[in-house]
Formats: C-alpha cells, structure tokens, sequence
C-alpha cells in the first residue's frame, strides 16, 4: 500500500473556459494555465504519481513544453496513470477537495467523478470530489482562483 | 482500505462561541458559520464521507437547511460515522491539525482528540490532532480565520 | 495501519539560509524560525507524529526551547522516527509538496527524498517531494513565505 498527496491552483480569469475534473462548467471566468489548467485534475494527478514515487507533473508535463499547451488535462491524468499501473501499483480510491468561492460545484459533483474514475480505469464509487467556498477569505475566498488537494491510496496489482 | 481528505476554513468574529474538536475555547471571538462552525469536525466530516465514496458535508448537512442552523458539529460528524459504518466500513484512524495564530490550542489538544473519538466510537489514541499557527502569513496568520485539514483511514468492518 | 498528514509555512526572509528537505538551497532568502525552519522536514515529522498518535512537533520541540535554537531539523525528524519505531511502527511512505514561488526546486527534489529517506530509514524510492509554484496568488505565490504540506503511511512493525 501507498498513499499520496497534491495541491493545486490557479487563477480565474476572463475569457478562459472553465474546466473542473475533467467537466466543463458554464461561468464567466476560467482558469489560468498552459494547459486546460484544471486544478482538480492537476492535484489528483500529482497525488497518484507521488503514491508511486514517481515525482511530480511539473516533471512529467512541463509547462514549458509545447506539447501540453492547452493540452486536456484527462490525458495527463490517464498518462500517469498508466504509468503507475505500469510499476505494479493499482488506484484504490480517490478523494478531492475542490475550493471555490463561486460557482457553486455540486451540480456537477457525479460527473466529475464520472470522468475522474475513467481516467483511472476505477469504478465510480472509487472516487470522491467534495466542494467547499473559502468563506470570502484569501485569494480563492475573493474569487481570484480555485484551489484543488486530493489523496489518493494504491495497492500492489495482483500477478497478472 | 479507503483514505480521505478534508478541509474547512471559517471567519473568526466577536460575539461568538469558540468551538473546535467538540471543546469550547475561551477566546474574544469564534466562528462564523451556519452551525456552531467547528472547522476542525467540518474537516474531519469531509475526510471521512469522502474516504467512504459518501460526498461531502455541505450535500450532507446543507447550510441553508434550518435543521442545521447552530448544529453541534459532534452531532454531524456522528451522522457521518453511522453512514459509514452503515456501508461497511469503520475508521482506523484520524490525523488532523487546526491552523491558528491564536489562542494557543494545545492545551485542549487532548480533550478535542477524546471528544472526536467519542463521536466516531474510536479508542481515544487513534485520534490525532496538531496545532500550528500560520506564523502571521495570510488571513489565518492575520487571525481572520481558523484553517483545519484532516485524514482518515478507513477499513472494512469484518462481518458481524 | 495508520495515516497522518502534515502542514507547515516559514516567513521567506533575507539574511537565513532556505534549507529545504535537508538541502541547503542558493537563494537570496531563508525561511524564518526557531529552527532551521525546513518547513518541508517539519510537514513531514507532523505527519509521521500525527499518524503514530504522537502528537505534534510543537509538542516534542517547543520554539520556546533554546535547545531548538537553530536546530537541524533533520535532527528532529530522526528523533520523530525513532519515537514512531520504539512504539512498534514502521513508515512505509511519504509523499509531500513544497509550494514556491522562487526559487526552482526541481533540481533539489532528488538530494531532498535522500535527505528524507536517510531520517526515516527508509529506501530512496518511498520518498516522493513534489513542488509547485503558487500561480503569483496568496503569501506564498508573492513570494512571502515557502509552504510545504505531507502525508505519511506507517504499518505495525514485523516482531523482531
Ligand atoms: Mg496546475
Ligand atoms: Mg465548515
Ligand atoms: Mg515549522
């Protein structure tokens, strides 16, 4: 058994879609980054490569490289997760916090799983995204990002 | 074998209580909230419906919902426990820390980590909870709010 | 087994040295404390406390105490170590994020998870250190402060 962490964020901006666990969800602003720039989908990736010791997605998908620009964040996602599976190491489960002063998530809660739990070839019910307001405080508070953690916990695969 | 994650943050204002962990704190302000606002069993809550594939607490326990308004936060956190362990699952353990510039919680440290037990019928050392302050950095640092993150680990209950 | 996690932030201040994950970094600010002020070393001792049921490293090595002046954190998370493994536990992994604006640690992860690794008596390969900037937002994206956050998996010791 193995566990993991990752945190992420970035900035809300006009003029950017935005993108939260791989879902596409209506508002006025999106979020800032060289890719598709989804936090959840950044911090659940980090988690799963840090279980298996395989570093971070800065090292993995540079955000200087001009192959991740705009690049969907599912794929990343799938990429390290095959990656771990390739090392012998399964997901188990997945939880994430999304913090968002606006818009409100839980609408889209399910189909975020959804995707999430496709990416890591798990069933749904493998995956958990919780959605919180940072009560107006700080930067994700006053609505100038969203904030993503997640853990995530992986087991030896069994012998094939 | 499950994990979870959770987080919750809630303005510090005069003319409130000061609830953490089940323990009242004397202290010139509290928290501000829906229910008494104890962001530390809001943050347990989470990581525990979260490690169980349950949602979270704001779908749980609604803060527009009048039932809910000025709730015991040990009384919440107990429905979760019976949720999850309804579905077959009991904690194993809860590690968790409040982020504070003030007033100095260790010395109610250890009747927070009974209280917390007690709601989640666990033997008191399996729960674990460490104070920091933010070294005045940010609104937690500025004493504008308490922070408090948690994990748990979940495992199958055996067969009664 | 037993999960724990771990938060902590330092001021970014001129005049200190930035040691990080036991790695003494170049840059023109250090991380403020009592200690060496690691903040990433001491994520990672309130992890492992908190996941043995110890408490937290406020507790163990108050900033009050002038035995702690200066300290080399990497000290304390030995120490740490050795009370988690007296108690009959072992680590199996650790995985952490350091959140920096400036300077890039990526080309310190790999001396820091020896580092780590080397306090725990652990394989290299159980330790994972991520880092990630802060996208300009908050204390830390202005370049105010350095924090780090980590979780911890411990298994009961084989009898020996
Ligand atoms: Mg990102
Ligand atoms: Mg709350
Ligand atoms: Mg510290």
């Amino acid at each position: 058994w193995r566990i993991g962490e990752g945190w992420d964020v970035h900035a809300l901006v006009p003029g950017r879609r935005l993108v939260l666990g791989g879902v596409e969800i209506p508002f006025d602003r999106g979020l800032l980054g060289h890719s598709d720039a989804d936090a959840l989908l950044h911090a659940i990736t980090d988690a799963l490569l840090g279980a298996a010791g395989l570093g971070d997605i800065g090292t993995w998908f540079p955000d200087t490289d001009e192959r991740w620009r705009g690049a969907d964040s599912a794929w990343l996602l799938a990429e390290a997760s095959a990656a771990v599976r390739e090392r012998g190491w399964q997901p188990v489960n997945v939880d994430a916090t999304v913090i968002a002063q606006a818009p409100r998530l839980g609408p889209y809660r399910a189909a975020m799983q959804a995707q999430i739990a496709a990416c890591l070839d798990l069933p749904p019910q493998a995956v958990n995204v919780k959605a919180k307001t940072a009560e107006r405080l700080g930067p994700a508070g006053q609505g100038l990002c969203i904030e993503a953690r997640a853990v995530v916990l992986l087991r030896r695969a069994p012998c094939a």
